[in-house]
């Protein structure tokens, strides 16, 4: 029996946990990576090529039903290519949008959504401009390539400005205000074929050396109108890029209000609570999304929290002896740095979702 | 990265199951099936050759952490085979006596374990001194290899004896009374290689020509008591077998008590609610208890209900429109009485899952 097969730009746990979502709705998968370890490879069958490479993106999507991308890295070009032969979703604007931080910024404000005050910088010499600008504290982002922290630098003092150009590589950057944000939240939506929305609840992020470490969902002390405020933003952008799938807003809570931060045009890491604290997961409702399916019920399961495993994965039957702990392992190689698996716990209140975070993060800090 | 490979013999839906179960675990899987388009093959490695194959059993328990079984037809000297090479859990013995109707109630009996009265049938002339022993109406039932309804037959009056024998086929049979139960029960139990125990709340079952067709989680109308006595059931079980996994007792409530009706060395299809249903699915559990590492909670997550889809699935689209609907799909062919796939239902309260079970049977039922 012929199955829908999706094609997966990237290969990576995003793409693995897309496969096992897709599994049980009787869909076959089929990736792109350049590393024949690539997560995704246990899950559906994997093309080992360069994400440069336009002719294995459009051999990749041969047959396939919908190409979808779990990376924002992957150029537009390949996606392009794909899209010759089958429809690419979100789509090739989204991708081009997240993937320079100015133009991300620019549409962002062009839809009236709040952000940090931020100027273009596009050589040694306009720093020091752009500075005097944005004021100070302010970081120093890649325009293009930064993921998880890299690529960036803050600037405190005007001796801070002395050969940070050079030191983030000579390429275009952007200046930001360093906002004194009270706390990170983060706000996953979904528009489907048909147009349709919805929102999870806002989630609270926790990042150490740029990687996000914990989720809590839903966030704690989030008001009706926070999480209204949330929604208009993501609508606004679902809308204007005409978009198919789930997206990632990272937000800011400053001052009384939200600033966007940064958008993801896929399934996310602030996302993975979903998979046992929603009704739906992210990857079942973005596969749903790109299939043209009817979305699912984006509302919670009682009270979660995620937690990383960056570098390796703690020991195995100490995380299980976490009451309610759900262990996702991505099959990936320890290394420093390196996001190896995540945890979720699960439970009926937040006291007691605290309380097996508190356990849990005793055993994951404890070992990594 | 050497991952712990974990043998199956059987490689339909619940080695399946198990392997999507498995993988966020970081388990890697290895089936044993007679076809090749067995549906355990998506999530790991298929090795098709007969069940009866002890080479084939031995070559594929080589190089595994544990062997397990999703079939109670595996041969126990295929089994057995298997056990030279690495541990067979949930073991050789559960096999045996599950396998052999006589051995089941025989076990049963002998834990003091009430059952329908029956009776050996070894041959066309023991019948009607067995129905003077156990009288009418009664069920008469092949020893072996019978399930989902098949090697049955109904006594109702001396008529129905004269070619009942034949009729089943001239081999060894069971008489049981044909007890007029209120309804079916099933408990899922789960006992670890420490001998930790733990059983998810009964559930109630309801079945249509022997073939299970719906599943409501907790089962409604269930008193602390009964929950206790079905737990005693089970637990007597499992000591007694020295049983390491999921077993499931399917159970009649009759006269105000239970009787034990039949036993499933294995993950078993009145289980499979636990996916969203628990927060730990039986397929987890198994894993854990085969693997040695901790149990995971039983405890049910609000109210669920689950609907087999037998012949054929149902319109993807259609199911998916239910609230808090997942469809479960096997990869399998139609054809009729096949159970080519389940969708459960969540839901906070009863009501709330009453009613998008009613949504979904309609699709279901009106689809097959």
């Amino acid at each position: 029996m012929a199955r829908p097969l999706v094609g997966v730009l990237g290969g990576g746990q995003l793409g693995r946990m897309l496969g096992l979502a897709g599994a049980p709705l009787g869909l076959e998968f089929r990736f792109l990576d350049p590393t024949a370890e690539a997560p995704g490879g246990s899950v559906g069958a994997l093309q080992v090529a360069s994400l440069d490479d336009e002719a294995a993106a459009a051999a990749l999507a041969e047959g396939c039903e919908v190409v979808t991308y779990e990376w924002e890295g992957v150029p537009v070009a390949t996606a392009r290519a794909a899209g010759a032969r089958a429809p690419v979703r979100p789509g090739l604007e989204p991708l081009g949008v997240a993937q320079d931080r100015l133009a991300e910024k620019t549409t962002l404000a062009h839809l009236d959504v709040r952000v940090a005050p931020f100027a273009p910088v596009d050589d040694a010499a306009a720093l020091s401009g752009a500075v005097d600008h944005i004021g100070l504290p302010a970081v120093l982002k890649t325009r293009r390539g930064g993921y998880d922290g890299k690529g960036q630098r803050v600037l405190r003092s005007a001796d801070d400005l002395d050969g940070a150009w050079e030191a983030l590589g000579g390429v275009p950057l952007l200046l930001e205000r360093l906002v004194a944000f009270e706390r990170e939240l983060s706000l996953l939506a979904v528009r489907g074929l048909d147009g349709e929305t919805a929102c999870y609840p806002l989630v609270e992020t926790e990042h150490e050396d740029g990687i996000l470490r914990v989720t809590r969902a839903p966030a704690p002390r989030v008001t009706a109108a926070r999480q209204a405020d949330a929604e208009t933003i993501a609508h606004r952008l679902l809308d204007e890029l005409e978009y198919v799938g789930v997206l990632a807003v990272e937000l800011f809570e400053h001052d009384g209000g939200l600033l966007a931060n940064e958008l993801a045009p896929r399934v996310h890491n602030s996302g993975h609570w979903t998979i046992e604290g929603a009704d739906t997961s992210q990857f079942e409702n973005h596969l749903r999304a790109v299939l043209g399916w009817p979305l699912g019920s984006t509302a919670a399961r009682g009270h979660s929290a995620m937690v990383n495993a960056v570098g390796a994965l703690p020991d195995t039957a100490a995380v299980l002896r976490v009451p309610a702990a759900h262990l996702h392992d991505y099959g990936k190689a320890p290394r420093p740095g390196r996001k190896v698996g995540h945890i979720t716990v699960t439970a009926e209140t937040a006291e007691t979702r605290d309380d097996r975070l508190t356990a849990l993060r005793s055993i994951v800090e404890g070992w990594t």
